[in-house]
């Protein structure tokens, strides 16, 4: 048996859902788990169904796409099968701790295949659990220069998602549109509040009794991409800015874990600036 | 046109959403909103579906029960209209205030018939409110003579639903059987912890870092019942149990008003011991 | 016994605490509660005592500016009385409604001398409970005329604190500065995002995963005051901007009670554009 | 200059502050934080000061103990030090695996010195980061002899803390109290909920709609010591209990490593079955 996810994104239609449900029968197939949601107002229908079946991805998507026949639907229809993952960082070990855990541990349902660097610090953490790192300096690069030594580096692989955990460097548009939607970044506050650098430093400044930390892909825009995930914690007047770091670093790398669950499990649509997440 | 819920539970049964979205097609619906539960450890089926419509209810329904033709197949279908309740309260005014200004805001959905208490102390507060305020004392009452009382007090009412806001009576089983999945508790505890008398007083004695309320059906069994919606909040080691109760009556009141709110939109199914809540 | 709060603040110093533990020692007064807080980097100190004596507020005054005999020292201490509030409201009821109901409970240790909104929509509610309601229309009027009226309605009364429950209208600096640190606010966003008009449009156009609401001091700078107290309440992509307010609501209500706590029981004190709350 | 810690606990005496700071002042230390606490009930009084000073320990000590002098006042004066810890675990690698980061990372105040389990499945983990592992297996031994070779190897070492990390054994009263107040576990529920075994399956059974994790010292009464920590996450009815499960593991790994750093930092005093967190 062959464990698919079927994800439908169309404009909302009468029909449309009979339709998709009469070609599943057809197949025989039983529905394990379905969830639907409409945007009314913008009469846009999204779909998202988990089934089993022995039947082959090309013969169930064929007659998916000859009934439903409307250039306007888009159909994914998804194997289960581990999804590879390149995990960037700089210096902090947390984030991409987490992952290693997680993914030594069987709970992270990817390969992770490579950790890229802008530093060499996280060497030996990295090289514990056996997967490649690749320190690429950015010292007297320009940033496209040293974008550049990092795309091709990228090219060497096959992957799903870029992870990035903590990576401190801005990615230019050109870097961004090359992998479109396929870059998850952690954010270290709760977007949209304090957008750019050192925001746990903006947090204490401002005198904010909260943080957080917010999972989302990344756009051209920086931290305005479609947020995944977010989460926070309660802080005092007795937290400095290090303490709310230290606070807000257990936020971080589980927001991030989450979010890429949910991303490696095809739970997201992104839609516009929004994610949609079943 | 009509504001509609279907609501069907049923064993899970390949072809049975088909079925229900092809009557639904046949009176032209467009369904706004549709949420499904499949647990297949027990092969059941949930489904509460949202639309609007200008045809009969006795139509669609007559249509939905014949095809579908299987008396295992659960099928509500309800046309949206304010819904009734009484509520039961004793001294506290929190719980009770709380739905008198959601009601008086318009938040509720609901029209409050009355309001019975084993007190008096209530009465100013919602007779505020021009509702119907009575005082069914339990002095020198057993507990089968005071419930008599109150169940012909309740027999005067066509409601849906009975909330007890605070009301610190046990009730019989005659009681709860005669208003069987229609009586909403709130338990200011984070049910299982604290089961029965002075729930803050057990917790403070206990210690716990965190304290809570829980929102649920009343059955036969005190504080067993399906659980609908719980939240907690923080406490540590300078509250006493006076000051856990105080933090613990804002949890209360919210906790039993979002529980109120699934079950006046129709969104809970009761299932054994559990509750599905869409 | 008269029940004391005494908060002082200070540069820190070593003997200061010493000194006035010593003046509390020669009343042989009792201390119930204390708590510190020293800002090492700006070398400041705070402290708040709670303790009961039958000696006079003067007497003990007195005593600790002649032994501690430094005008850098910021001296308060308190009597335990109820404070006075004024409120300030526009046509949403449930912050109001909120405050209302714990005045009437006896949970909001204050009067609430008057209301006064822009409209006359919550008459019906605040007169329920026998508290003067003031409608001052703005209608007509620019901004420093109708303040004019509200100021010299507030000229009426001898209060503590104003608390905005939802007063949607902007205050000019004369105002803010006429009641300088003695009006609290509820913004229905978690500050510092979302300023301004319309925040839960703003979250619903950004696609947050969290919404939430801000209790703060009112400075001349819109929505920049001193932060008293914030929390939140998950929301995903069901949720239009309507069902993230009805979700807010009950949030902002909660969030400005806590903060409106914190001021009457005396645990604030405003430093620089931030709060410490004991 | 030494960091010092002192916690103080004691009858509760006006005039002890007092004392307390004089003592600190003839020393000419200056005090960066300080907590108190005051059990009116039991007319108790805690405090923990953090100070430096490059006076040592034993003339700070003996001058505290000459001034006090009072057998019924405990004075604890605690130069900082990193602490050594002990960690048991059995084949989960979550609670573990967060420690052996956070060591790594160097966000945990603790040198790790070994970790024990009673099976060896979590051997290659623990050997990436060069910390000892020892395999003592239960096989064929009764509880009895098997901790006795646990307190064998244990005797071999000198620690501060044993942390339990999901170790799946009942201690005997004979350990329990070996260690008294020095062994702290994480409990996957929110105790005093789902006591014993299998609390994901108890939760599941029970429907309830939070789950959490407590971590708390080790008493002889199974999951009853005084608790440290506890948190919560939502969960629903899409939740199977290996679902509870995945989704409390993150709250039990990170409530663990919470009430670790409390313990490292000195920061709790154990009161009855209760904590003091400062």
């Amino acid at each position: 048996l062959i464990e698919y996810k079927l994800l439908i994104d169309a404009p909302d239609n009468k029909g449309l859902m009979y339709k998709i449900l009469g070609v599943l029968l057809e197949h025989n197939i039983s529905i394990d788990k379905n969830d639907e949601f409409v945007d009314i107002e913008n009469n846009k229908f999204f779909m998202r169904t988990e089934f089993n079946s022995d039947i082959s991805r090309d013969i169930i998507l064929d007659n998916l796409n000859s009934k439903l026949n409307d250039t306007s639907i888009n159909i994914k229809l998804i194997e289960k099968k581990k999804k590879n993952i390149i995990v960037m960082a700089t210096k902090e070990a947390h984030v991409l701790g987490e992952l290693l855990i997680r993914h030594y541990d069987g709970k992270l349902d990817a390969n992770i295949l490579a950790v890229i660097s802008n530093y060499d610090d996280l060497r030996s953490l990295v090289e514990k659990f056996d997967i490649p790192y690749f320190n690429i300096e950015a010292n007297n690069l320009n940033r496209t220069d040293h974008e550049k030594l990092v795309l091709d580096k990228l090219d060497e692989f096959n992957f799903d998602y870029i992870v990035l955990a903590k990576y401190m460097r801005i990615l230019t548009p050109t870097f961004v549109e090359a992998y479109n939607h396929k870059i998850i970044n952690i954010h270290h506050s709760f977007l949209p509040a304090f957008i750019g650098a050192n925001p746990y430093k903006q947090a204490f400044n401002r005198g904010v009794k909260i943080i957080g930390a917010t999972a989302h892909f990344v756009t051209n825009d920086l931290d305005e991409g479609p947020i995944i995930y977010q989460d926070i914690t309660n802080v005092n007047h007795t937290h400095n800015w290090k303490d709310m770091q230290k606070a807000g670093q257990d936020i971080e790398k589980i927001v991030l874990a989450k979010a890429l669950n949910l991303a490696l499990e095809d739970r997201i649509f992104i839609y516009g600036n929004k994610t949609i997440t079943f």
